[in-house]
């Protein structure tokens, strides 16, 4: 065993280190990969440098980075709850004071919340229209290779963050949530903290960080927002990442719950849902079949509520009521409609064969609640927390109408003690799983209650409603988003075009690709560099020109998970051993980016 | 958006996947995998065809197999605590029975365990010697894609099942675990189940699976189970075995609770070890501190043990007596020690600058309870549970220890009621964390005990004994196995030669390689081809030649990744545009393996 203590080698390398860092620090200031805007730190004083390397010393400057992500990003998520609940608290208290004056008070109800709301709305449109909505789908996009600095810049967080808590405000009556929206601010949070402490070279896992820590942060979750950010935001996960992930949702955490107990809401840390299920006996064993069935509901639900929701993403208001006025009967043109004329609008609403009514009536009872949800308001709001609230409602209902059902069938002896709760944690679940095509809401319930007792039935219906709402391919709801909003998300894209995964690389990259033939003469090879961009040109084969277009072993997801994985510059494609073309990353998005327009 | 919805061609693959697995049932008993005996199973009646047909209509097959692997595997797991227990109870009874008679009694206390030890062991050697040890290391060796198909045997089943039985009946004296030999049991099951399913295609996915429902099945634990697994097996983990892994792992651990209750063991699911911890006020903020305290004692202790345990592995009982009974003193050898003379034994024993009195009082202080934990036994048996038990004790010691010390400073007023359980339950996973290099034990400690108000204490304190631990590239517990196995895992050989992440592939990849020059002649290309006993033969241009020995774009570890996440079967090695070199994956299994050996 050569070498396995290495000490000597780790002190040297950290001496190297600090010289090397002091040398990094002066010319970084030049470089603004990830910052778009016009903001610089000042010049660092020479204390500063010293510190920086007494630091280094103990553990590599990233670790810091870390820490201080956690801290900041689990303060921001107290602050805005704290900011929030007081607006909440003048609400009510306004309401009093107006006690007698039923005009006023009822004026008080509706205007406050919508006042709010349009002041975030109007504040976030002019500012910074990124801002607006969810951004799990724009941070997935970048974790993805794609750069898009206005995303990431401070004016952006400050926008979002000031927009969210109006939406948060007026939220018991527009029904939007935290979650999304603060996993885009803590990836703002990480690449401005990448940028003031010069950690060009971690400045991705720091992203990969920031959406465990986002989620982590928001509920003082540690352990279900890592598995949310692996499960949502790549195709596949570097165990390297796992231990930085974990320490900084740990540090968000702690922040999160410390500021709770030190602002006087409780003596100790706590989960953020009290429950009090009873812990003798949480549920009977044959109640594992009556979870099965919660989640299969759940994920039937999730296909209509996807469905609606990927349908919604594809119209305007505009479109909806040029089609509803439309002067013809609906019921007589879908009669006839084996006629194929040109589109019309309103066949829209008689897809898949069944009768406009049934569409209509499934739309006004869908409708009613997507209004609720307000998921398209042009406000900085996410929708995992609404689902979620959905989830346990149904699951709620399920279980109190099982209950009820079977308190009646067995003269109410054996099943007299069914507790609907677990049903509803199990909803909440299922539903928000099915909805996002994730599993880690059930950790995430668990985490939320602190029940373990239901940790297995959540788990049961989660699972089911996943299958349910994954069979045939269908987009989740962030994919739904991705696709609508045309972001190059690669697994996204996978699901609107069935037949990706079987293109073959080679016709993506189609005949662009300039090649050198071996036998090529001088001339070919002035024209080759002239008509090229590339620093690199293939010399292939007389051979491989003719396998050029036949079926390659490389495709294209495959090239993808290369290129992005090991972060190499280019790939050269062969068949049969044979160098039959080259790709490069620069190529790679270019062909996620025309392929994200063409659908 | 291109056609969204595919139900019609998915019914269409349904029927023709039909078609096809009736034709690949036909073929797949000449192919044998993963089985190297010569068990086959018998002709299918046309029947289980038509069964087979209506179950993959439902959902394709490989789910059926993931249900029956964590059904079998939670039954198997059920049953061996089930004899365990009776033998244990056996043993008790025996020894009752015998009140009165000191001396029969006395060898009924020692005898009973070590004959069931000896059996065990005996066994494990006549019928099949692969079956001793935990087993983690080879089937992280093979999921890394190296074949040893003696280790998925039938035979290794039945054997490894028996032998452990006996450990673990015997297991109050000899203090050995089951997390390591179940993971180890169940990739068995898997193997089986894919060969009985005909799941060829599934046959690396099904492997994944397993090694997650070994460790859910072992206690009932289903989140802990995959997180343990995608921690310890790969370095990278595809999140699209993210459901399969959970889906089978519910299986497993409803499988084992369900049996548990209908053996009378309860009235319903419940956590392995039941706690009362108080729910109130579980601890004070404050004593986040003492967590983090723990977690780098923990941290610093395993440090200790995996030296020692890294330190044993390398002699045999012979050498170790040898240097012990050696006649010339050591503390003068050791003075002159800076004249370089021939390596000897008891050089060893003063490493890194101690004297030799100090290393050996450490030794026999480590050696008390290294015999105790008895992990060189040759029978089947792991070392996770023993390592967890310690954990929990060491944060007992510290519990009760800091409870003492802090009532005696307050006047017993504020800090009367800390709770030492939560420092051994923090204590136990940080331990255990540190020496595996995993995180998951936080939520194992968690899910077996149902106590999810020290989530953030536990994670806290194992997080910062796993910095503790890796700090300074030490391999792990499964690191050492796989290095002094001579196994050919790359993430271990990475940890033992720390020069290997800057090889350049030119340099294993050497002068063996076979190339033809562009201009090469006919004469030439008929020797390449006698020459050379791969199908392919990489043709370079004479620039590339003089390029090849210099610095090359890929390092070896990037090749391993590549070759292992894609399955491609032959990857090209460019410097600056030119194709320098050709690796295939049996070329990269050879280096591997030369590497290992070479340690």
């Amino acid at each position: 065993m050569k070498n396995l203590d290495e000490t000597p080698r780790s002190e040297r390398n950290t001496e190297n280190n600090c010289q090397e860092e002091e040398n990094q620090l002066e010319t970084s200031h030049n470089k603004s990969p990830l910052l778009s805007d016009s903001w610089k730190p000042y010049q660092r004083p020479q204390w500063l440098l010293k510190l920086r390397c007494c630091l280094g010393a103990v553990c590599g400057m990233e670790w810091y980075g870390y820490a201080a992500l956690g801290i900041l990003t689990g303060f921001l998520s107290f602050l805005m709850d704290l900011s929030v609940s007081k607006l909440l608290r003048a609400h009510q208290w306004l309401y009093m004071k107006l006690e007698g004056h039923s005009l006023l008070q009822f004026l008080c109800w509706t205007l406050y919340p919508s006042c709010i709301c349009v002041v975030g709305s109007s504040f976030s449109h002019s500012i910074c229209p990124f801002s607006t909505g969810s951004g799990i789908p724009e941070v997935r996009a970048m974790l993805a290779g794609f750069e898009m600095p206005h995303y990431l810049s401070v004016t952006n967080l400050f926008t979002k963050y000031v927009g969210l808590i109006c939406t948060l405000a007026a939220g018991s009556t527009i029904f939007l949530g935290k979650v999304g929206p603060f996993v885009h601010l803590s990836t703002m949070v990480g690449a401005y903290l990448s940028k003031l402490c010069s950690l060009d070279k971690a400045a991705g896992e720091m992203m990969v960080v920031a959406a465990a820590v986002g989620v982590a942060s928001c509920f003082g979750a540690p352990v279900s927002g890592v598995l949310f950010s692996v499960e949502v935001m790549s195709s596949h996960f570097a165990v390297k990442h796992y231990v930085p992930c974990f320490f900084s949702t740990a540090c968000g955490a702690l922040t999160f719950h410390l500021f709770s107990v030190w602002s006087g809401d409780g003596e100790t840390l706590q989960v953020l849902f009290k429950t009090n299920f009873p812990t003798a006996l949480p549920f009977y064993p044959l109640e594992i079949v009556l979870f099965a069935l919660l989640g299969l509901l759940c994920g039937a639900v999730s296909c209509c509520y996807l469905f609606c929701h990927r349908w919604i993403l594809q119209y305007t208001m505009k479109q909806l009521l040029t089609s509803l006025l439309d002067g013809r009967q609906w019921t007589s043109e879908s009669h006839n409609a084996s006629v194929q004329v040109d589109p019309k609008p309103w066949l829209e609403w008689s897809s898949s064969g069944s009768s406009v009514y049934m569409t209509l009536t499934f739309f006004l009872l869908m409708k009613m609640w997507m209004l609720v949800l307000a998921c398209t308001l042009p406000v900085p709001a996410g929708c995992f927390m609404p689902v979620f609230v959905y989830g346990a409602a149904l699951g709620r209902l399920f279980g109190e109408g099982g209950a009820y059902v079977l308190s009646g069938l067995t003269s109410g002896q054996q099943w007299a003690s069914i507790n609907p709760g677990g049903y509803a944690l199990a909803g909440a679940a299922a539903f928000s799983g099915a909805v996002t095509h994730t599993l880690s809401p059930a950790l995430l319930a668990i985490e939320l209650t602190g029940q373990f007792s239901h940790a297995v039935p959540a788990l049961i219906a989660t699972v089911l409603a996943n299958a349910r709402s994954r069979s045939g391919h269908r987009p989740s709801f962030y994919d739904a988003i991705s696709i609508s909003k045309r972001l190059p998300h690669l697994p996204s894209l996978k699901k609107a075009c069935p037949w990706l995964p079987s293109t073959p690389v080679g016709q993506v990259l189609g005949a662009k690709a300039v090649q050198l033939q071996k036998t090529a003469g001088l001339v070919e090879v002035q024209h080759a560099v002239n008509s090229c961009t590339e620093t690199q040109i293939p010399v292939v084969d007389s051979h491989g020109v003719q396998i050029f277009n036949s079926i390659m072993i490389i495709v294209l997801l495959q090239a993808h998970s290369i290129l992005s994985l090991v972060g190499t510059q280019a790939l050269f494609v062969t068949d049969s051993g044979r160098l039959v073309g080259l790709i490069t990353w620069p190529e790679m998005k270019r062909i996620l980016e025309d392929l994200a327009k063409e659908i």
